[in-house]
């Protein structure tokens, strides 16, 4: 099992209806792709970074994660809204220790 | 209910018995200490961030989170042996959205 998660923030302004829209439609799509379990929405709330958004999902395997990945829905959807709408982002991804 | 993150690499040769050995009792110290919920440890395994590791534990609100920052044991815990042994580290704390 991996855990990808995806920390970011957006060009909207902070509590704004197109922040909330983007909140929102995203995680509906994202979460519909097959292979996508698990999927969460977070504040990031640390001072410490400047980040303020977090998308996390879970894949079975590599394969089903290199598949969303390559998925039709997904590159649109970072063609479309991502590119657009997202100032800054890190990508990590974990599984179990050991 | 806060989950604090912290991604990080190690000075320790990748599968060395120093990696193995910071990785076994940092987080047995670290999960006893009052208020720490949920400690889990991963490998970072995407190729797109350069951190190998992380701990992630869960507190039940930002009180129990300040106490246990301020602990006499983490304390000791990040002196002793998190800045000899750590090379780069990021803390990212998350909440449920919205």
């Amino acid at each position: 099992m991996i855990r990808h998660t995806v920390s970011f923030s957006l060009v909207h302004a902070p509590d704004s209806a197109e922040e909330q829209e983007f909140l929102t439609s995203a995680p509906a799509l994202l979460r519909a792709i097959d292979g996508v379990r698990d999927f969460a929405v977070s504040r990031q709330v640390s001072p410490k970074s400047s980040y303020r958004f977090q998308f996390a999902m879970s894949f079975e395997d590599d394969a089903s994660y290199t598949a969303y990945d390559q998925s039709d829905a997904h590159q649109e959807f970072v063609a479309t809204r991502w590119q657009s709408e997202v100032t800054e982002f890190e990508e990590l991804d974990f599984v179990a220790y050991p």
